[in-house]
């Protein structure tokens, strides 16, 4: 049984969907060495959140970043939390939603993710700064 | 400390929410030398996702398709990744919305659910076909 | 490796989202001895919630509340299960968005959370009574 945990910085995104699952394999090469195991990503904000979906058509992450607009409008009449700006309690939203944390199986060496599959960071804010992910990895080590 | 991983084929549903604890429970008869442990189930699709809900009442799955529905309507405006069809889109957005995986505690033995939970396959496609499932089984032996 | 599995249970709580973040961490003393591992936590329940949120601003909490009530609405003229109150669809609904559960790194003896994080009951009902958690610790021992 092996335990491996890190925090790795994604560096500053725009607002939207953006496609993070080599930068975040290529932070733990110690993937490679369990058989079975699973892979934990945590982020530390609760205006960011990690979802996995369509790793192809570049037009899914605009769709998903104007389908989450949709769902948790700016300036809703409802709002009380607007001091840190319109995009504030929309991304607080978004981020409940959608949820700050991803499990992944690993199988032999690699997330073991679908064809299509590929995990996303999700920016909410205008300008939300480098995020802040804890990876940690646990599973059985392969035979050497 | 032991590790169980295996890939589950579900079988072809029509869209909707469609109760599967039992055949997922079936799939992995290997719970049952588990004393206290996780149980991690992760969809390989982006169209398809699972969740836990109240298993009672077959009117609550189609009030859950008819909700997601109205939370990620087919042909809103904003949608260019149309080229798969009018459910696809909407598909990867409740895919957002639920989440792609479970983790469910394991206690002597069996799922350790609430009396009137059940876990659900979210066909969001209208002809999605079979759903394959990685369910990775990790746990403290019982003392045999 | 280290397990250790209990069910916690949250008082009861009216409807909205309520910071529990402290009565978690207090009833797994056991955290304090895990160097590194993953806590667990899975509510029994299909019309509640735990989601993670921003933990400062009261009116957060408020606006969260506001917001998944615009997002499922009672009344909605789709709902077929509501002998149980207008409340009880849209609650499951709701905890079909946010999620039963919840996955947390440990690090050196602690929840490791962000500044700004917080754990939240999401308490769907109007009247949910008291809310069953099972906790589940793994993670590699501190050397004493």
């Amino acid at each position: 049984m092996e335990w491996i945990q890190k925090t790795v910085t994604l560096s500053s995104r725009p607002r939207g969907f953006h496609l993070v699952t080599d930068e975040l394999e290529r932070a733990v090469p110690e993937l490679a060495r369990i058989r079975v195991g699973i892979a934990h990503f945590f982020i530390l904000h609760t205006s960011a959140s990690l979802c996995i979906s369509e790793n192809a058509d570049p037009a899914v992450r605009s769709d998903l970043e104007a389908a989450f607009n949709a769902l948790a409008p700016e300036h809703a009449p409802h709002y009380r939390h607007t001091a840190e700006g319109p995009d504030d309690m929309p991304a607080h939203v978004k981020a409940a939603l959608i949820g700050t944390s991803l499990s992944i199986p690993i199988t032999d060496g690699r997330l073991n993710l679908g064809t299509w599959q590929g995990v996303y960071l999700c920016e909410h804010r205008n300008r939300g700064g480098a995020r802040r992910v804890v990876v940690t990895i646990q599973g059985e080590r392969a035979r050497s």
